[in-house]
């Protein structure tokens, strides 16, 4: 029964991705996400009490995926630097699962910029990850393998920077460029640049 | 007369992006563009074509500012390095222009990815950056200001996929870092490791 729940929820919200991809969110009727989920009205509004609750569960999904990913390779094998590299290598990930959904990111974007609880859910996970790039340079700093008079805020901002500009990048435009070689040379030069330089 | 006649065309187009920003572009009905700039439907059509005409001009007439700085500061005085930090000033500019442009910047990018008329105007002058990168970075290994096995062409991918996570950033969350300084670190970052070290 469990399992039975857990599919229709995430058929709705597959069938809404499909359906704010082709209408953007606000033409989105209720009616036909249900229709092309197969779902009843009241097996929809069970599982989301709103249109809006139901896009703030898909903008959650997305970033759970990417969460794994990110904080698992910012763990404790190696040195600062090693697991930059290892993050780096991980955008290849987020791509993939960005791969073909640029109209559902933007639509992230237009909502956040009109609705608070769209904007919350979409601006704080990524001051958290700007958070753990500062922490993972002061960390650095600590073990020695990175510069002390390096900035730990400036240099967090960049690295964030470097990465939503290749992602944008990489769904508006995904073959102009190999992207994880972009990503994988941008972090190895601001590594080199904050890295504490053999004596 | 001809002032008058550049005055109508700027004052629909200002009204055109306050239009698009509030209501975005499929549902901003050119009745309503027409009467909060005061003119008529003829002198509309005299000066745009269609809503998609005038759509193209608003985006034609961003990149022009845009360009006229880039263009600017990419010339002949001083090497490749002091150029590129010059550009990183530059980028100053830029923010301002697209100080409090966040919904008519996601209209750009949502009617991009359902026009390709839209789209080519927009992804055109942004393959053009990058080719402009690209020459000045293969002119400073030309003069020897770059390390001869630099990449030119990942290199001023590197260079744009920044430029493009700063602007969308401060653009998002114009508060939340002091982005010039953001862009002049990165772009300092970068140069460090791209230079030629002194031997």
């Amino acid at each position: 029964m469990q399992k039975r729940s857990e599919e229709t929820r995430r058929g709705i919200m597959d069938a809404a991705v499909q359906q704010f991809s082709r209408t953007g969110y606000e033409a989105a009727a209720v009616n036909d996400i249900c229709q092309s989920a197969g779902v009843s009205k009241g097996a929809f509004y069970h599982h989301f009490p709103s249109k809006q609750q139901l896009f703030l569960a898909i903008i959650e999904d997305w970033l759970k995926t990417i969460d794994a990913q990110l904080f698992t390779q910012a763990g404790d094998v190696g040195n600062v630097p090693q697991s930059l590299n290892r993050m780096a290598k991980m955008l290849g990930f987020v791509f993939e699962a960005a791969s073909g959904q640029l109209p559902m990111f933007l639509e992230f974007m237009v909502q956040a910029s009109r609705d608070q609880a769209v904007w919350d859910a979409t601006i704080a996970p990524y001051r958290r990850y700007q958070g753990l790039f500062e922490e993972m340079i002061e960390k650095g700093q600590g073990e020695g393998s990175i510069r002390p008079e390096v900035n730990a805020q400036t240099t967090s901002w960049v690295l964030i920077s470097l990465a939503v500009g290749i992602l944008l990048q990489g769904v508006i435009d995904p073959n102009m460029a190999d992207w994880n070689e972009v990503t994988r040379s941008g972090v190895q030069m601001i590594l080199e640049s904050i890295q504490r330089r053999e004596a």
